[in-house]
């Protein structure tokens, strides 16, 4: 039985302002580092320990991740830094308030590509400055795998090979891992475990920093799921 | 020319209580905090920028880094955290005060075991709850690689060997390299790359917190080095 532990960054800024981040760089909140914090909290007490750390490119994942390790004592563990667990890139939403992008393309567009699998928000146009290729942060990336939208189908492609390429191997030498990363992406990958269909994606709700642990049989099966937290708080 | 910066872990809660500290795992003070946080602003002033950040196990050393990587708005840099960088171990002397330590073997000796080559503190036993074979940090190192004390001689023997392999490659390769450890250990490594003497031991103080430029010829002999501060701040 190998155990696999996930976690959405705590609240963003951008959360509390109720804008789409996607791959914008949006910071924790004060509530979101406490949140963070109490997650460290809630698995030291569960006795939960690791061997590996992967977070994303992105601070608000880094961030709820170094919170954590601080609280479990654990700042030494190696971390992995990838952009393939960045948040599903949400294209020309990205910055756009919920009510300005229903002003802008509708509601019923606006769930569609939420919900969908393989429908996606416009592309950023390269030199647009939200662009991932103009950052300082993807430049040692070719160019060509940097995402300007992402349908979800997109999302579960990268981030499952990610998770396949990389974490897999470790869990299965036996490393304990914990991933520190968003919401989308982290849907992404409880589909692929779960083998979710699209019509179970409105009634799945990723809460931020709250560790999710899966456990996976010999054959790398995921066997069951919980959250690590009282009714109430998950409530 | 190959520049690489080292950086001091900020004030911990142990430097301010005036305590050996060693391989013992205190962390930054509140004004640490501030410092670290300084010193990444002052290499963001300085359009300082890196590609590859190394550090210690030692929490004092990795969330001066992490502040400083949050300043500079570069969180999502990879970070290589190693023992092997560790500050140098101080053995029976980790955890007591100064006055303590004097008044159990002497202001001469301690002085010795400080600024010599060679001299070293009585080592801790395998069975002190201080030492580094019991703590769970070190679980994955060869526990006959651990130091239970060390001379300077050996603490630059680990420094050095651990620079050589895994550091200057790096550089070699044209990465920008951020060094982020501790008082000793660095004096360790300025002594190697500047052939010091032990006589020159004394006249060397490490300010917290304040970025020291080092920079190579292509030879990979240190050329020149110098701190990113005003005079008054290095005083």
């Amino acid at each position: 039985m190998m155990k696999l532990v996930l976690i959405r960054h705590g609240e963003s800024e951008w959360n509390k302002l109720n804008l789409f981040t996607g791959w914008m760089d949006a910071d924790l909140s004060e509530r979101g580092r406490m949140q963070a914090r109490r997650a460290g909290q809630t698995l030291k007490a569960g006795d939960y320990d690791f061997d590996i750390c992967y977070t994303s490119f992105l601070k608000r994942s880094i961030h709820t991740l170094n919170n954590i390790l601080d609280e479990m004592d654990r700042n030494w563990l190696p971390v992995v830094k990838t952009w393939k667990l960045n948040e599903r890139h949400y294209g020309e939403l990205q910055g756009l308030s919920w009510n300005d992008a229903i002003a802008k393309y509708g509601e019923e567009t606006i769930q569609n590509w939420r919900r969908s699998f393989d429908m996606k928000p416009p592309a950023l146009a390269p030199e647009d400055e939200r662009s991932a290729k103009k950052a300082v942060m993807y430049h040692d990336v070719d160019p060509t795998l940097l995402p300007d939208t992402e349908s979800l189908m997109e999302t579960i492609a990268r981030v499952v090979a990610f998770f396949n390429e990389s974490i897999k191997p470790e869990m299965e030498a036996g490393k304990r891992v914990l991933i520190s990363a968003h919401a989308n992406m982290l849907l992404a990958l409880r589909m692929y475990f779960d083998n979710l269909t699209q019509e179970e994606i409105p009634g799945i709700n990723i809460p931020n920093a709250i560790p999710l642990v899966y456990e996976f049989d010999d054959a790398f099966h995921a066997a069951s799921h919980y959250y690590l937290a009282d009714p109430e708080t998950l409530k």
